[in-house]
């Protein structure tokens, strides 16, 4: 059993100056920990010859792996190949491989290919060629004094690709890795402290092995128990003993005891009742109906949705009352209440979820300042209509909006009998 | 004039093992770099105290100005308050002013207050405290040795509150910043390197002051010109004539010259004409209809849409013929056109784009395979439906469809006469 400690270093300018926003990281520190591989540090460098060859003596000296992103495309900005080359003493060859790869991928695209494509079957004489068979640069693994480092391209499809077909397994071969695990519950409706006040006599008691983490977003509060332990049956039972433990006392809160988002969770339960959703739709402009459809399988509890951003489309495809709209407002708990009712004739669905508000940055009054949302859910039984105020920005509204929404509508949902 | 080196340190475990994707360094790269600060390193440790203080001393030995984020919050887990107290040989005291704001926002919640949350109120007394006005954690401001450590929270929007209304403007009128510029332009429907082929020469004649960056996104590629200098009307001008070429000589691709994104660039477009857009979507599931509505102002363009995830809002609601559905299928050019119609009806907009695909993982057949996606727009007088083959996962597969879509209409309305 050896204890391997990674680090990530990610190359290119657009990191640094934020034109990117990093998502391959998290990706791989997540497969590197379900493997047993704890990362340590992750660095964002330029396209810098001096500043990614200190980057690469950096790591070398505190971690076993090293995987590195970016840096590998066509164009001159792109210098991750060549330095690498040069720090591990190389020179750069064709790779027969990697070239008919290259050239597979352009007659499939039905594109001439140029010098600049070719160039990208290049790879140092000294690395083992990992193929990428969503993308024209190959990947390269080199071993240095017991280290390993792998070069992946930054497009985050190819990079994913490279890592589940060829790197994890590759990793796995070669050590001996600790057991992991974790158990992850997703609470809404508590603050972060006051959750950690509920629940600090369950913390203090937890054992060394065992560490809890708090993962707040978006009004809601993830908790993550995590073991770390050599037997994998021993650790397993270990953590879900604490795991039950933890559920018992959240249970009031506990929006799902799964590592899956809340869009996710109300989908399941819709499934298993064999019920079907929709959503009307103001203030979120579309954004919940696309959470709920962003889950592979949502066609068989997901009907659709009528985005009426413009009043004249709740009053023509809601039948909402333009008196109602007059009278008090698009904001207002009366219309989105005839949201619900006009959504549940149009859809025809079980339920519906309805949104109005005022996302920002313009269009609050002092009686309804922005942020201020009414949110509506129910059935032809029955409508639960409900008033929020919000502050901050546009997205996170939307944001806001939506995942309470979506909880409204979860318990909604458990208390139809 | 000096040239400010800066770092950016993010601490937290939840970052490494991938459980919270980094949004924050994007948006402080930006703000920097606006600012005339080049951020050479970003690095990401976790919460452990030896790896935190050695991330310290890294960012000392290198840069003039280190922003940090996050382990702030009141749980045991967040440990960045006392380590910093520590390296800067302070000790806790409660600042009054951050006391008082913890107060006000609890009586605003409504929530009692505990002792978990007055301790966020404890700052080193030898610091300069930041006040925070949208969360409960002030932030910090140490100086030593000509060194600026700036702590901030986590949570996105509390972090950029902050270095809007008190960071930036500090570190303005600390130092006398460089002149930096930018200048940005999106292409759609050609290749990173034939773009670079084609820009070559261009791309070659470029004097040291101006970088050229390659940017490639879901099927787009954006590219900025980024000029440092001393003279602000000398860099303007000299970075403003060169844009003016590349913009020539990409034409054909160019979908905006300014650095937003697609749905703005076609949200603009269709303000200036003073018409309206619905959307009438299956496959991308609302997603269009958010990207349109992210946008603040899109109420004066974009009226709703209907989004027929199920075939019976596609014919109930579209009053597509359940024959075409039976013959064709709903992935086809007979179904995406007859949605186009069906929501210019009911939605009463100038223009519709609908789409209807395979976005996987599951649903694929040897005729269709997953990635197969119809997309049409229209308007009263014409129709204009494209077969798409994408590959990949679910999510690009929709980032595709609603980028590809977008770019379909704004060619569209541009040739709409």
């Amino acid at each position: 059993m050896e204890k391997i400690v990674a680090s990530i270093i990610t190359i290119g300018d657009e990191l640094l100056i934020g034109q990117v926003v990093d998502t391959n990281s998290a990706w791989m520190g997540q497969e590197l920990n379900r493997n047993g591989i704890w990362v340590s540090h992750r660095t964002a460098v330029g396209d810098i010859r001096g500043d990614i060859w200190q980057a690469l003596d950096t790591e070398f000296s505190r971690s076993r792996l090293i995987l590195i992103t970016g840096g590998l495309g066509p164009t001159a900005d792109d210098i991750t190949k060549p330095v690498l080359c040069d720090y591990f003493g190389g020179k750069l060859v064709v790779d027969e491989d990697a070239l008919d790869n290259v050239k597979k991928i352009f007659t499939r695209l039905q594109r001439p290919l140029i010098a600049r494509n070719l160039q990208q079957a290049e790879v140092p004489d000294n690395c083992t060629v990992i193929p990428n068979r969503r993308g024209t640069a190959p990947g390269m693994w080199f071993e240095k004094e017991g280290r390993i480092f792998v070069s992946m391209p930054g497009v985050p499809h190819e990079m994913k690709g490279m890592m589940t077909d060829e790197v994890i397994p590759r990793i796995r071969s070669l050590f001996q890795l600790p057991f992991i695990a974790h158990r992850t519950l997703l609470t809404a409706g508590i603050g972060e402290s006051f959750l950690a006040e509920h629940i600090k006599t369950f913390e203090d008691a937890l054992p060394a092995s065992i560490r809890l983490a708090y993962l707040p977003n978006y009004g809601m509060v993830r908790l993550r128990l995590t073991i770390r332990g050599t037997d994998p049956v021993e650790a397993t039972a270990a953590l879900q003993s604490r795991f039950e433990d933890l559920k018992s006392l959240v249970a009031e809160w506990m929006v799902t005891d799964e590592d899956i988002p809340i869009q996710e969770a109300v989908g399941r339960l819709l499934k298993q009742r064999g019920q079907t959703l929709g959503t009307a739709e103001s203030c979120t402009g579309g954004y919940i109906a696309h959470l709920i459809t962003s889950i592979p399988g949502a066609s068989s509890y997901f009907k659709g949705s009528i985005v009426s951003y413009a009043n004249e489309i709740k009053t023509n495809l809601l039948h909402v009352n333009p008196g109602t709209l007059a009278a008090e407002g698009a904001v207002s708990e009366s219309t989105v209440e005839a949201m619900v009712r006009g959504a549940l004739g149009q859809l025809g669905t079980d339920y519906v979820i309805a949104t109005s508000g005022i996302m920002g940055p313009d269009g609050g009054s002092p009686e309804k300042p922005v942020g201020t949302v009414w949110i509506a859910v129910g059935n032809r039984r029955n409508i639960l209509a409900q008033k929020f105020s919000f502050r901050f920005d546009r997205a996170r509204n939307i944001e806001l909006t939506a995942t309470n929404a979506l909880n409204q509508l979860r318990k909604f949902i458990l208390s139809d009998k």
